[in-house]
């Protein structure tokens, strides 16, 4: 599955460098996208299209390869200067670092509209699974519930922690998850619940990271939340209680894979994810 | 027309400022898209729906202000500090001085999102319209010819002058006339050469005020182009040249609109606008 995920993003990014493209800009994209992290968001998306019958696989693709490129450019717009003034990010500079803050900017844009895009092209044979998709993508990146929205909450001066959560890291994965039923012509509702909760699960499982790993474990610089006083499930529940928080959300999300014909293979993915997602460094941490 | 698109404008931010929404960004996307400016380019938008027959005003409705929800992101981007660096647009403080820089950043994104979002919504009825629309809005917003890519050029050591203008200015007026046209069901190739030459009078129109004119007039700061070494055409051709250019530009333009119903009142509107760009400072200037 991985190897379609990269040649979406190359289709995608190599459309988007065209030859009458400014060539620092595209630069900036491509090192934006690639090398990437562990992809898990279009990795969900293609297991859930999987388990509906990925009968339009191009699509299933660009829909995976979407959310992927939102991800990306809203880790290029957090890491800008405004906000977490990050120089590195995987282990190398940050797009504002290698390229400019102008073109980081632009960067973040044009991977916001790449991904619908991409989408839009994809579907041109089967336009009528598009307008659902779109508004999954647009209304989980977003206002007024969506990634935007849940970094919007940061400059609030009283934030509902679980409203926050959802919006800024758990939107994008029933993106995943619903976009994934959606491009295999399945309904999205069932899937809601799975994303969400895997969602839940990597904001936790962030935030334990966050407080418990070095910046070299991290490749990126730690102890963000607490430098930047955002909210974080380590603060308000300690570490235990985190890590306790995190073993129920993968459960529940397991268990509220609906039933399908591909349900086994995504229960298995399911269960990867989460032990990813609980390294041996929580185990330590609560020792 | 106006009131066509202010409702659908409305609309959209109704639905992005919903309960659930971060107070503040829902504030700063309200203080960018209102008041408006001249809504030029829905205003076009609309008119070439016209022409076509007008058959979805829904579908048109939102076509415009996805355009103007587009543009209004980009001068929200446009003004920060890492661009322009201003303060003022439209007579008021600019979204990042009246909320501040990672709400500006946001806001502008969030805006991108929406205009994708309302079109889709749009098209539910209409599905096999919304590919060939969300490709326009894309590929005249992106890379790798989009407004996001004559952006880029700026921070090229060598430019090319029309390909420049073409991405910055023009794309979105080539956006205005092809989804136009294609919300009414029509072909979208015969449009591009109105949008094209209309985007290339703005400019020009444009480069003219920035250098003419002053702070209080253009109720934004004055001189950017000298102030930041960006290539214009009164540098290239002097004020008499660059007049003379806007001249010619705006009679090809009425001479491209393609032969159609509503083809006499689509002269009239262009001619209006027209005359709106070449306002009696240029006479001044020339005398």
């Amino acid at each position: 599955m991985p190897d379609r995920i990269e040649t979406a993003l190359m289709a995608a990014l190599t459309h988007a460098s065209g030859p009458s493209a400014p060539p620092l800009l595209a630069g900036a994209l491509q090192h934006a996208v690639f090398p990437g992290g562990a992809r898990v968001r279009p990795q969900l998306c293609l297991a859930v299209a999987a388990a509906c019958g990925d009968d339009r696989p191009t699509l299933s693709d660009a829909a995976a390869a979407s959310i992927e490129l939102i991800h990306c450019a809203s880790l290029v717009h957090d890491d800008m200067p405004c906000f977490d003034d990050a120089d590195l990010r995987r282990g190398k500079p940050t797009v504002h670092a290698a390229y400019s803050e102008p073109l980081a900017l632009l960067a973040g844009d044009a991977l916001i509209v790449l991904a619908f895009e991409i989408l839009a092209r994809a579907a041109i044979r089967t336009p009528a699974r598009l307008p659902g998709m779109v508004v999954a993508l647009a209304s989980h990146t977003g206002m007024p519930g969506g990634i935007c929205a849940g970094q919007g909450w940061e400059s609030e001066a009283s934030v509902d922690l679980s409203l926050y959560h959802r919006a800024k890291t758990g939107s994008l994965f029933v993106a995943a998850t619903t976009m994934g039923a959606q491009a295999a012509g399945a309904e999205p509702e069932p899937w809601v619940e799975l994303g969400a909760r895997i969602g839940e699960a990597f904001q936790v499982a962030d935030d334990l990271r966050d407080a418990l790993l070095t910046q070299d474990e991290l490749g990126k610089p730690a102890g963000q939340d607490v430098a930047h006083h955002r909210p974080n499930a380590v603060s308000e529940l300690g570490v235990k209680g985190a890590v306790q928080k995190l073993h129920d959300i993968l459960g529940g999300a397991i268990a509220s894979i609906p039933s399908c014909p591909g349900e086994a293979r995504l229960c298995e993915i399911v269960s990867a994810q989460a032990k990813r997602l609980t390294p041996v460094e929580f185990a330590r941490a609560l020792a």
